[in-house]
């Protein structure tokens, strides 16, 4: 199968030429770039010196050779190319936000500034994060072409840490916060100063605190997941989302604190100030834990992870594992959790071909089987 | 003036010998360490090479020669230096957790699993936050010989964002949430497998999570904070800590989540999800960063960074400044505070000499005046 | 095919572990680790988790069960298995230094200051450098059980980018200066003070200079190289090596300065200093280009780089190549050679895995068909 | 006094702002930046807020104010600043290579790519290497108005390394290799992709082999250091230097090859390869180590280091040192030195105060005693 790559230069887009690659079923890359058009990819991007000698053409001869399309590209200009598919009949995996708030356009040009280009394709998409919504890609894609939203890295992280505790009972109505940081290639391929090495070494910060663009999905996402999938609650779950930078590559690191029903909360003694944790915490962390385990027993790429074993970024480097780490905090009234992925694979490029697997029906690791190195 | 360190070959006491080194009220340093008794400490730390020749000799060595003692030690062992001291009548400023709990030695041994050794000296200490005890300590000090508690790493960097908050009861009743991360450093210098390099490079996780032992101290300072540093609130105010290690040398980020009280939130209209901030998010954003700002007009070391900066670790790097930058949620209820500060400095060595600067009288800012370098 | 390892548990050990569970021919790992018998893999690697559940067992087992052994062990530990992998008629390939001197038991005794344990094993012993042995790895392994001397990280490096050089003559009398950096993997994974994250990063440093172990195995090669890899020449080539830390996980960088031959040399007018490169240097160095990749240009592994292209190590991580770049010094004397490869991959593990296909027959990029990720 | 610098907002400008707000003799800056006029220092460098207040102005009206200027400006923009400082009857230092070539402007032009602009300005510069020319600078200070050609970092930290085995007749006739490698703030503060941080980590590489543009002002320093600094030998030294780009902010690792003279070389016997080494050659290393102590023995930044100490990047950090560390080859022919400085300091900035107040006659050591931290 030949599959088209636009936007194949930037971060998230040599990922995936490198994840397409050496994917079994894809015989063929057709990339594009605008900014490079004509150069050889693995000129620009030595490492593939040798893998990927194919040269990058216009996205229109990407379009008209390719059996499936990504689109790597900044909200608002891959629109075009997915309705380009969709007239040729072939499906399209974008990786930007345009598809991400189904026909929620009100939200969309709320935070983005602009208000969709083709509404009607909405009709075609859907938000690809595979664990919420295998069957919605599936059965989209059994009716036609399809258009993928795929998930913002941020989104992917909080999601499916959240979920279990969302759509269990286990969340109580207060506000949820979402503390995570993200490695540098988050901010993408073209030069700034933000992003410069001797600007992010030994630098840890919080940025666009209470405005980051990924809020809304991640609200989104939290409502359907307390649902049932059905539809949003009457009310949005309260959130606080603030991203940090760190010194690092890839990887997302996300801390989650959710406030307990009042069933599941454990009475801790409260005297003079916090104490260790009582047996009452460490069992009923045990038996969230157990809760989890089961909820994503079958899931390929989130791995719960065992008691004493916390999630963190090193441990998912290059891999599309979602890793997450269960605990309690020493009050009995909060539920925290810790997820880590690779923010170029399962947080992007990863859960865009995780997709393409779902799309044609094939097993939904291939291409994705790489194990996460040590070091 | 001779100043003594017994614990000199520790990180925080390398710290404290290059700082003191430079501090112009000190003459002579007089260094101990268990471990190295008798090596020229510029050959175990080669960048002290020609400034810091001396000999290490024994603890008991420096306590007859020292006018001040620091004693940089795991909690539990320095006690009977600090009494030694108390019965020379000279001050000593100790790093570890054993003078911060005041007299409640029940939090202490709950969470240090040790009673303290000698009660009695807590007569005679006093908690060395100087931003929130600088009366205090001052006070203490003109009584007598004095021994310090030299606040936690992460306790400094939470109390400081905390505290205006705190005291000027813009802070309700809910939950307050401190996420913390701190460069590798902060896990000292004996070898151990979790602080190899391999291991925490790209490595972004939390640790100890619900149960760090600077949970009751933070939880304690809090509570002074709320009452105007006179006695602890009947009820401990909620809090969740949750410490991580992040991939660099130096530094300790808090982001700190204090739920507004009622009149102090913004209303904003709840829709189908957050939006952008709103005028009246931005206008009260403002007004809280002018508290901060008039609360810390005077302190030397705190600095309340202007609208549109963040704190960053990078940005205090081998200075004894706490940066705060103050936020505002996107739904009006909660302010949130970002504090950076160099554990070692300002939360460890610089904050005990800043201590021994108000104990003698000296400008409190002597030998602290390094300014941060941008890389 | 049952592969075993005994010494799992270190960083080549876990590395080969991760090679070994995604090579299509291995069924099965067998694992065994001193330190950590019975304790489960992936509890002591978490990136593991899910995909490695063996439980590490004693040697003796492992020794039992594999249909290929892999000793990743101290240099002196493992002969005896090697010796146990003979008698039960199996290849053995060992990743210490004890089998790549050939029966060269002087120069192995005189840098590793013991002797040779089994001294007749070397008769089934044969120095892993595929590109160099390829045939004497091929014959002897046709003629029953099999020891391979896996090579060292840095002399494959240096190797690889010499070899063309001495093979056709390009090399003059002079002296050879290998100067190489590795990441600090290198340094294993037992918790050692030089290999804490505060003492690596930041810090450049040569270390071990002029008596690293690796001096004697380089210019061992480079004699057979000079001389159709039959026999050393009467007198060594001379040669300098200086190995550095860099702060990096993986990769080695080397730079390899190889006078040239009278007949090589291109004259360059000197006058006060040297000068930008002339056309007849470009020249020059274009043919050199040219033969290297002609040597080279049926090796999986080894990629010469077109011209403009620099080896560098982050290019070539977690893959099994060698990226060689080629330099001609303005003066026109001196051919410089950069060469990349990852320190655990074709520098041990990876090294390790093509040495096993090589001895089963296998199609030698099995297991190791990586692409190197950009970032 | 009133110092001026133009070009403040560059990275060598701000690190000269933290180096002067910080020294005792200046009571003010004027800074200048054309990118970022009008703009406060502190708001483009969080790092100095509330520490250097100062806004930016124009470069005529630094000029007008100051009684020094520094110009760290790309080179060839700086010339007309310096001629009007020695019209106005003030010192001018610049940091770019504009002055660092005497009046050798074919050397310069030939690898610069331009001329000089003002010729006759080098009756009154010096190049500002003090180890080497304190008296030609305090001489020609004397006489009026000076500029200062301040070094190149890899040039400092080649020449400091070499300059006793040149001056002393340690050095043979061979080539001189100087294999070095530099952080990333040596890049500047421009943002472009070869700096971006996911580039830079992780990657060590060499970059413009065999024609960085730092070559002719090496050679040059080492012909004035063979000839007792008074002329340049009929021949150049035959000299190959390599840079390199090492993952860490801030210093300069070189590592220099000096082929000995016969009468300094130790003989060993050389049988099948190098072996460890005698002691002949360690006692040889004592004699040239305590050689090269003695010859910097008054120098107050350079540090030759004991026996088993080795130049290392970290151990210099925001210190004006170059380290030395001694080392003989196995083979008795070579002698290798290490040397490590920070490149924004001795490198840059530091050295550039360091001139001034030898100009001044202020101590040389002035606002440059920082003590390097250990980490």
């Amino acid at each position: 199968m030949i599959a088209g790559i636009i936007g194949a230069t930037g971060y998230a887009g040599a990922e995936l030429v490198r994840l397409l690659a050496g994917h079994p079923n894809i015989t063929t890359l057709a990339l594009a770039s605008i900014s490079f058009e004509g150069e050889r990819m693995d000129y620009i991007y030595p490492n593939l010196f040798r893998k990927v000698r194919t040269a990058l053409i216009r996205p229109e001869a990407v379009l008209e050779a390719a059996e499936v399309v990504f689109t790597a590209l900044p909200s608002g200009v891959g629109e075009s190319y997915a309705k380009q598919c969709m007239e040729k009949g072939i499906p399209c995996i974008d990786l930007s936000a345009d598809f991400r708030f189904d026909d929620d356009e009100t939200t969309f040009s709320a935070w983005y500034g602009k208000p969709f280009v083709y509404p009607a394709l909405r009709t075609r998409s859907v938000y690809g994060l595979p664990e919420l919504n295998r069957k919605k890609i599936k059965d989209l894609a059994a009716s036609g072409p399809v258009i993928i939203g795929n998930p913002g890295c941020y989104p992917t992280g909080a999601s499916l840490g959240a979920y279990p505790a969302l759509a269990l009972g286990l969340a109580g109505t207060g506000t949820i916060i979402v503390d995570a940081a993200s490695g540098i290639t988050g901010g993408g391929r073209e030069p700034s100063r933000a992003f410069q090495y001797p600007e992010c070494a030994d630098a840890l910060a919080p940025y666009k605190v209470g405005c980051h663009r990924h809020t809304p999905e991640i609200s989104r996402n939290f409502g359907f997941m307390a649902t049932g999938n059905e539809k949003q609650p009457e009310e949005a779950l309260p959130l606080i989302f603030t991203p940090h930078l760190a010194p690092m590559n890839r990887g997302i690191l996300s801390t989650i604190y959710i406030p307990l029903s009042e069933a599941w909360q454990v009475p801790v003694p409260r005297t003079a100030g916090p104490c260790p944790p009582t047996q009452e915490i460490m069992d009923q962390g045990a038996v969230i834990r157990a809760r989890y385990a089961a909820f994503y027993r079958d899931e390929p790429f989130v791995r719960v992870l065992p008691p004493g074993s916390i999630a963190a970024t090193n441990r998912v480097r290059q891999s599309n594992y979602c890793d997450i780490s269960i605990h309690l905090d020493q009050t009995g009234t909060t539920l925290i959790l810790a997820t880590a992925l690779d923010n170029m694979v399962k947080g992007a490029a990863g859960q865009a071909v995780q997709n393409m697997n779902l799309i044609f029906g094939f097993d939904e690791t291939t291409g994705l089987t790489a194990i996460p190195a040590a070091f």
